[in-house]
């Protein structure tokens, strides 16, 4: 037994070191050595738990996705207004990106992931998933207009949101992300929202992103 | 000068050599071995030309930038409505990404360049600019909202379009690029077209969508 906790703390720790290491230098240009290296493990160790780079970087994906998708779980179960939950989501995604290495390195990674062997097509199809819930629940709250085509928007916001932390990465290092959301919001809003709840939601990307401004701890 | 000119085709046939094996394994994985046998030259002929990977890919970035922007200008300079050559200009670069080797490698290198030591934000700074001049004619014509914040939407359509080719790639290999973006368009435009134009311009998304397919060679 407490051997295998401590083969599931060094695999946890091989995870964090590679994380590292490939937001560092990039997953191409990083070598197994310097993986070892930063996870303060041996090669041997390294191999045992993983049989190649892409192996890890595999890893790395499955392990954000987890973390994302458990926040959008969070929000899907405590009954949060549909759109609101579509609009509060992106913000925690950004949040996880600035302050969590395992999911920059792994959204990275999956956008680097083009030429593995792995599809790592399940991350986006998940999101797409998860926010056609979003819409679908959006539309049943009377928030959504309800001729908007779900799976569209869906795969919309999913690939938006992408190149929205994509640019800010590269302008910012993602030292702007929310305000660039809360203008993605603001242009998508019009698509999306009844005409009747347009009042009510005019300035729902402001409110969120105030509101999760005021709750940080 | 003979002399001169094979200097200039030794040097474009190492960028094509070098956007083919990079696309092919990714910039990380690519060494500059491969790099000189995908150009047919030797490694003394690469060395002379480019000193480092990284000098490669920012030539692959410029060359992609160059060809990109090129098509901007011709919608700029030809007093295409601004509203319809900012939708335009995202169906001609979706095609270049499928049928250009350079650009598709070109705008992968500029997404996956963060950690290099040359800044590449130029690409999408020079996009969110030329946005803006479309954006700014589109209200001159009256067709786009004079209330819209033209930089937000410049930044934001850059991003977004940005997003959808990526996703496009990991999911289809960019074969649902055009369809992806007519919903982009679908979505985006309520946010953007000035109400008393709105029944003229709600279809122009599909309506340059089928045209450029009619245009095809």
């Amino acid at each position: 037994m407490p051997q295998q906790i401590r083969a599931q703390e060094t695999r946890a720790a091989i995870i964090r070191g590679a994380a590292a290491a490939f937001e560092q230098r990039g997953y191409g240009s990083t070598s197994l050595a310097q993986v070892s290296a930063a996870a303060g493990v041996t090669k041997g160790a390294l191999y045992f738990h993983f049989d190649s780079k892409e192996a890890l970087a595999v890893a790395i994906i499955d392990a954000q996705h987890t973390e994302s998708v458990s926040a959008g779980r969070e929000l899907l179960d405590n009954n949060v207004p549909g759109l609101r939950a579509l609009v509060s989501i992106t913000y925690e995604l950004a949040r996880q990106l600035r302050d969590d290495l395992i999911v920059s390195a792994g959204v990275r990674l999956t956008i680097e992931a083009v030429n593995f062997s792995t599809p790592v097509s399940a991350s986006y199809l998940d999101w797409i998933a998860a926010c056609e819930e979003f819409v679908r629940r959006g539309i049943a709250d009377g928030d959504v207009v309800p001729t908007v085509d779900v799976r569209a928007a869906a795969r919309f916001v999913t690939a938006a949101f992408t190149g929205v932390q994509v640019v800010s990465d590269v302008l910012t290092r993602r030292g702007d992300i929310d305000q660039r959301l809360t203008e993605m919001w603001t242009l998508l809003l019009p698509g999306l929202v009844a005409p009747e709840r347009w009042d009510d939601l005019k300035d729902l990307p402001e409110r969120v992103q105030r509101e999760r401004v005021a709750a940080r701890p």
